[in-house]
């Protein structure tokens, strides 16, 4: 995490400026290392994964120059001390004022105990500069665990000194959708029930577990993505407009679309849930294994590599129009993307030619392409009346040598800033929570199988059928 | 006309598999040839003119083969029973049944004498075979004479044998409109007063009068673009949905729009309209003569070569948003577009970061390119909140190799089809001259003296003022 993401995203961030001209970089970790090893390895992933090429060396080393190394247990309270120290000395000699970023890259068991290790040692301390915890995913694995992970959390730090980091947040896409939205005069006034008909939420990856086979056999994918990236698409693309564009003004009308979806009973779970396992296949002609047999991955596994479910948003805005959500590991190509669907065409049938029109869309793609898509229908070129779907189309990232900034790196800055608009509020870590903990109840209540679907393919066959029931179908890219 | 527009299409028509197997051209001229000598400057034209090269020469010879030529003075009774017997052959010959188009791409002061002698020689019976007639613009040069030349015509055909070209109307994108407003469901409901602020209608032009001074004296922009081919885009645009897409239904509605304008009185025609003529100046770095010194224009023209006017159509739809019209010679580029600019946001003034925004458009691009663009607000990409214009575009003949097809030849199939959906009805014409009579009045009203504006530039400044007046301006390409 650290050397993919976060370095290169220091490293971005102070290409551009954006970096405050007063920081150091304190790094923790079990192993042995002085500091100039710590710099070189930095320096290395940077040069490794940035996405700006460190042509210019001279930045670079500036850069790791302020980087220093730690040696500590960190689940042990004894080096909390030193650090503190250690801290003390880099804010005298780099004059940051005492203002501290606590980024948690760490495995989601120890959130809470070094939260309370930090607070003992003083370091949570706000008398001098400010202190701000960032924590990735997962915060928890269900309601109770996430509740008791916040209660800790928040005996140290108020809301808003705690960062959640869904990283999908920081994409550039995800913060277009409440500016496609809502600074545009022609979408709102289609953007409810009596235009649309269903919106479908797909993110898909071309991956499998890869190395991750123990952290994603305790996840799987509705702790991986639909509980925290699929839910905040749906929550942005859903959502009324805010009062104003303030942090809190938005997450209030998130977690109004969590708490206004139609709850899935555990008993219906099957008619509106569907879960997947991949099994062996070809991907681009080349043969990949199946789930259970990747690495650090029961062979007997249960957990779901795809998920697919059906929300019904219980408002004056949303009645009635199905969002359907999927996601998975192993699927033909990787893509994340909202579809909407308007309702077809009135069918006034004295418009022979217009009969059977395929309905209007507007598709945000989030990655890899960044763009939107607008789908009509036109005349098609010629000298008879046929007409045909027509594509006006927009693309921000296509562009040769167009790379839009890393999640991580808008993140960082907002960070820095105090600003928690891309970050998940507990409230909507708690909805999330309550919406899956119905459904992994309803599986808990099946016998113990779990429908496959071969590598390479677009989920299991139930997956096609959630949409038949309502006479619709995936629409895949 | 023949050789530039009549002759290829007929080729192109012909190459589609368009063109009846039954089929043959007489054309009826004063000078004295043979029909080889015709034939051969027929398959001149067409390989000069038309949009398919004629790579293939067997299907060019084919086709002139059918090609026939008579010399007669059309002006003179005497010819036209020659024409009718020589007819009566070749539909033996080619066993077209009598089925004749009149095509008459003539000076427009002989349409009444040649409808005369068709239907004194027989020409116009319909007892065996249909026979239509093909009408090129100018239809009259105001109401009085159109109504005079209508009543000539239609004492000898009905109005369903008619065919009045407005070759606007043939053009892909004229058609497209249509398909864009009435085959989506996401146009519609945006499409009137709530959410339109204006919209601009521009055809422009950067030749000058060329070698048709004698024609364009008399004509001047009013009556060679504004009163035919402005005023359909214009109805077009602004129609509302017809009950069925049959010819009369469509025709119907435009009538409604030209029906529902706002009438311009003669005193106030300033308020409404601006003429200007061209001066000399330069059009891509090259010096061009002003029309005065062009060929067969008086030094003292009053002629306007640039029109512009402000129309109000006072329906529930419309009323409170204008329609801007210009068009003019010698202006800076080439383009007819449609241009519908939607109201500002609402202008919440919580949403600080989206003040100032640009308003949305969709612009319809009708030549040289062939398209549609829709300009709405997004996200800069980048670790800032910035907001800028962005342009989902769609070109249709943009791709190498992609010509649409001539307006002349769907113009022709359709007459052949005696659908006259894309050819301008009678009440069409009438209402059209009513409102350009008015404006004719109002510039007989005034001083003799025409605003000026250099060769290559957007018109006079009185065109500018207009739209100031409202606190608007023009969008230029």
């Amino acid at each position: 995490m650290a050397r993919r993401k976060i370095y290169p995203a220091i490293y971005n961030l102070f290409l551009s400026g954006e970096l405050p001209e007063h920081f150091a970089v304190l790094a923790v970790g079990r192993r042995n290392k002085i500091d100039e090893v710590f710099r070189s390895e930095a320096a290395d992933a940077i040069r490794k994964f940035s996405r700006v090429n460190p042509g210019d060396n001279r930045a670079l080393e500036t850069l790791v120059s302020r980087f220093y190394y730690y040696r500590a247990d960190f689940t042990q309270y004894q080096g909390y001390e030193k650090i503190a120290a250690l801290m003390e000395s880099l804010n005298e000699k780099y004059g940051t004022e005492g203002n501290h970023i606590y980024y948690l890259a760490v495995a989601p068991e120890h959130f809470g105990s070094i939260v309370q290790n930090l607070a003992r040692s003083g370091l949570a301390d706000q008398t001098n500069g400010y202190k701000r915890v960032v924590i990735e995913k997962p915060f928890g694995k269900d309601l109770k665990s996430a509740v008791e992970l916040n209660n800790i959390i928040t005996q140290v730090f108020h809301e808003d000194q705690i960062f959640r980091i869904d990283h999908f947040l920081g994409k550039e896409m995800l913060q277009n959708i409440t500016v496609i939205r809502f600074a545009n005069a022609f979408f709102e006034p289609v953007w409810n029930n009596k235009f649309i008909d269903h919106v479908q939420i797909t993110s898909s990856e071309v991956i499998g577990v890869e190395n991750r086979g123990e952290y994603y056999e305790k996840s799987g994918a509705m702790r991986d993505m639909m509980q925290n990236h699929m839910l905040q698409l749906l929550m942005l693309t859903a959502m009324e407009p805010p009062v104003s564009l303030n942090t809190n003004d938005i997450r209030d009308e998130k977690v109004k679309v969590l708490r206004s979806i139609n709850q899935i009973e555990p008993k219906n779970v099957n008619k509106n849930v569907v879960r997947g396992q991949y099994t062996e296949g070809y991907i681009s002609g080349k043969w990949v294994p199946g789930y259970r047999a990747e690495d650090r991955v029961s062979p007997y596994s249960l957990t779901e590599t795809y998920m697919a479910m059906k929300v019904g948003i219980e408002n004056f805005r949303w009645a009635g129009v199905p969002f359907y959500l999927r996601t998975g590991k192993r699927l033909p190509v990787k893509t994340t993307k909202i579809l909407v669907q308007f309702r077809p065409l009135p069918g006034v049938i004295y418009y022979k030619e217009f009969s059977n029109l395929e309905s209007n869309r507007i598709i945000i793609e989030v990655q890899p392409r960044e763009g939107v898509i607008i789908r009509f229908n036109g005349k098609k070129p010629g000298t008879r009346n046929e007409i045909i779907p027509v594509e006006l189309d927009f693309c921000q990232n296509c562009a040769v040598g167009e790379v839009s900034p890393d999640a991580y790196e808008r993140l960082l800055l907002d960070v820095m800033k105090g600003n928690s608009t891309l970050f998940t509020r507990w409230d909507e870590v708690e909805h999330a929570w309550r919406l899956m903990d119905n459904i992994s109840k309803g599986w808990q209540m099946q016998p113990p199988v779990i429908p496959s679907y071969p590598a390479g393919t677009w989920g299991p066959a139930e997956s096609d059928e959630l949409l038949k029931m309502d006479n619709r179908k995936w629409i895949n890219p």
